[in-house]
């Protein structure tokens, strides 16, 4: 593929179309920690897509000061990296819990970093939202913020994963999500509960998405930095969290996985990382790797 | 004052005088957070020394897996760097829970990073340990391994601050203390247990010690950052933090400072960071900044 690379920041008037500007020169750090770009590639597995777990954190291991307070942690150049990431996956999932605290785009809003210098183009791909709600809880509708950027056709319907056993969807939430070219997706559960993860990402690469970049929240992002080192553990491909310099205080959505059992009975670190890196990012740190099992 | 700068990795057959090696390009880069080096500067406080507050975490803010508990977090270029900040500071500070808990050495094991090539020669400063310890409950003996550094000609006598009201220290942990140069002090407390960081750092002060790095544990560090932003709001002149990339799990001993609450009622981060640099080092990465009021 030949690239052209914009230059580090935008020249000239500041841009009123809103869209973000992530450098060239940064894309091409985190590309060894990104699903592959040519559909060639072999090393896909056919169970799952390329998983790529990223959020961003306080020091302190918060996402946010509370469910539902919206928390400015991390800067701007954090913010267009989020929706780089966004353009190189084919879905992005969130928990139900973040879908009903944030009400979240979910959508991609970035020029893409390899274009002719000049070219102000938005990225042409959106990823496809997945919201995982087990019991049916998220009272999407008109307003919702993911509903009406599909409507604007600045970003895809949403595909919410509900368990089998719930009842039935009600019929105007079923109306509004498929009127944007989204659905709902029974996924098999374990007491009409929690998905496998497993499960989920089957079910994710059976309606075609070859990558997902799971953004959280809490619940979500420490069940994956819990999986079992059996069945599941190779589920996660890459690591990319970035971090803030400030302590946001005890009470926040915490990321922290529950303790991990050595062989001794004595504790042991859940999960360490391997093949790290750490990029600054205006005042953030990004540490990209992979889960070391 | 004329360097000659070591190069980037020793030279020819392991060490083995068990000194640690730093270097002198990354010294370098931390010497915009260290207190003045030149006896002539005249920017220092005549209430207190400069204060560096510096330790280690996980992702998930813990020091440690369980107090008590030793925890390898950083790695070996990270432990390098605390014994070159401690051969820049002219005391350092820890909280009786470590003491007890760790049986710290509080020494400085280091080349000095700038002596002509070659040359292997242990950096000549050693910190003066400080332990608070209101009640005084740590029970330091001939064991202890600031002791016996100190016996060896390789760290200083400790002082331990005790609080004024309590009745009297048992005379052979006096001994003890004093046989290897170190002392008890008395500071004034609130109701017989806790410092104020100001008649803490005034006390240190007085001691003719000109500059302090705080290591730790978890109490004297979320103390420290929940400072009000009154009269203590200036205490911190600089923080430097190693963050390791591995989750320790629910249960550690947790940076984690009290919710601050904003002028309306909401809760607000308690502590942002300014002129923030972020450093990779090996696996780890470090954070320098000082603390935005
Ligand atoms: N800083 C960041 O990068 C970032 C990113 C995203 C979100 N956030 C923050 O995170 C917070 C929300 O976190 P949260 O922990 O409350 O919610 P969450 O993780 O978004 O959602 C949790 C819910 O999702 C469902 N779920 C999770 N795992 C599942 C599984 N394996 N199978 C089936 N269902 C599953 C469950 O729904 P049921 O309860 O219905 O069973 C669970 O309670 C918000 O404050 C948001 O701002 C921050
Ligand atoms: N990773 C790192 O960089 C690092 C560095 C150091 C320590 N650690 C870890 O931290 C853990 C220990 O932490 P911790 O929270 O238990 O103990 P700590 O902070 O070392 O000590 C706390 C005790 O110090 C005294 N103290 C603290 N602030 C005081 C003040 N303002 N005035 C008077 N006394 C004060 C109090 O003693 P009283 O209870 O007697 O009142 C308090 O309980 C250990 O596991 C250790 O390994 C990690």
């Amino acid at each position: 593929m030949a690239f052209t690379v914009q230059p580090a920041e935008p020249q000239g008037t500041p841009p009123t179309d809103g869209l973000l500007h992530f450098p060239a020169s940064s894309a091409l750090k985190l590309e060894p920690h990104l699903p592959p770009v040519a559909s060639t590639d072999t090393t896909t597995r056919p169970d799952k897509p390329f998983v790529t777990l990223t959020f961003a954190t306080s020091l302190d291991s918060s996402l946010s000061l509370a469910p539902g307070v919206r928390t400015t942690l991390s800067g701007p150049q954090s913010k267009a990296m989020t929706h780089y990431l966004r353009s190189r996956h084919a879905a992005i999932l969130v928990g139900v819990g973040t879908a009903v605290a944030d009400d979240p785009g979910l959508n991609c809003k970035i020029i893409s970093p390899f274009v002719p210098e000049g070219v102000r183009e938005q990225h042409p791909h959106q990823p496809r939202p997945i919201i995982l709600d087990p019991s049916a809880r998220w009272e999407v509708n008109a307003e919702s913020k993911v509903i009406q950027l599909a409507r604007l056709g600045q970003g895809l319907g949403p595909l919410v994963f509900v368990a089998k056993e719930v009842r039935s969807v009600p019929d105007e939430r079923r109306a509004v999500v498929e009127g944007v070219g989204g659905k709902f997706v029974r996924v098999k559960s374990v007491e009409g509960e929690e998905f496998t993860w497993t499960d989920v990402l089957w079910t994710i690469k059976e309606e075609g998405l070859d990558s997902v970049m799971i953004e959280g929240g809490g619940s979500v992002i420490n069940s994956l930095l819990s999986l079992e080192q059996g069945g599941e553990q190779e589920l996660v491909d890459s690591v990319i969290v970035t971090i803030a310099p400030t302590w946001l205080g005890a009470g926040g959505v915490l990321v922290c996985p529950p303790r991990a059992v050595g062989k001794d009975g004595q504790p042991v670190p859940p999960v360490r990382l391997r093949d790290v890196s750490w990029h600054p990012l205006g005042e953030d740190v990004v540490l990209c790797g992979k889960i070391l099992r």
